[in-house]
């Protein structure tokens, strides 16, 4: 920590103390009358940070494959499919993402020859998205070291990792995710 | 769901059962052998799909103030501090955001008229970021629609609330979060 910080007022003395800017804001909060607020505001910005904190960690283990999670999202979704094949609409669907987005991974992947897309063989409006034998082997490669760097030591306790999966379960089918 | 996915072999067929996909991700998991890596697959997964449930709401909720969260979070940091400035380093490390992210967000806000850049009193190295009169309405304003809509009722239980907060801060102190 800064010393700038250090010789600040209450904040920094307080982040001194805590050490946890979540913590932090929660007092804040409490202090400014958004009581009712604080707990949800402290579990939101504590998942939004678990994210960057995985992310970085999944990103890391993927950057030597040449793609991103999304992307890698898209390719494990078309390598479980039994044709290996999807609309792009049902990637979409299935990964929750817009279709903008699925559009921009799917153009990654195709133009680094993991994917390629096909026509419809009924649908003549869709655009199918199939899987190459270089994206199986990117696939499957990329999952040999996210499941060791990443998933097989998630940076979590067992119990923890049971009930994290347990209650964003509760979570996303309440949003609809599912 | 569309057609094609509920015509598809077992995929489609287990997606129709389960729902979730990824319960049917820790199906396939176990069936290729990696049994030992799927529970953290899950968790992450989890993690990853909930973060965009919650982002799509707080953004949902911040739109009309023209901000994103990540620059909100810059914002309400400015607005907590005791003296309405912090030099750039500060404002990344207590966010743990990369400096170049810090940069952009910044660069947004002070085209918005929220923040201003400082010279620094007596590091001649380091930049302040201060916030302005509109950058605090902007954060008042943003707050209580943040709370209303989404932080009073994040889509959780009580019980489930505190346990995310409780686990995920488990999670961000072992990884160096704070």
């Amino acid at each position: 920590m800064s010393n700038y910080l250090r010789s600040t007022g209450t904040l920094g003395a307080v982040t001194q103390r805590s050490g946890d800017p979540i913590a932090e804001a929660t007092r804040q909060w409490c202090e400014h009358g958004w009581a009712d607020a604080a707990p949800g505001m402290s579990a939101i910005t504590s998942l939004m940070r678990a994210h960057q904190i995985a992310l970085a960690r999944a990103e890391g283990a993927l950057k030597p494959h040449g793609i991103t999670f999304a992307r890698y999202e898209v390719l494990m979704l078309l390598e479980f499919s039994s044709r290996g094949s999807l609309p792009m609409g049902v990637i979409g669907s299935r990964l929750q993402v817009h279709p903008t987005s699925v559009t921009n991974a799917v153009d990654r992947l195709e133009s680094a020859g993991l994917v390629r897309r096909e026509p419809h063989p009924s649908d003549r409006r869709a655009t199918l998205v199939a899987i190459t034998d270089a994206g199986r082997e990117v696939a499957r490669a990329a999952t040999a070291d996210l499941n060791t760097k990443v998933f097989a030591d998630p940076g979590l306790e067992p119990h923890d990792v049971a009930t994290i999966t347990e209650v964003l379960e509760r979570y996303r089918r309440d949003a609809g995710d599912f």
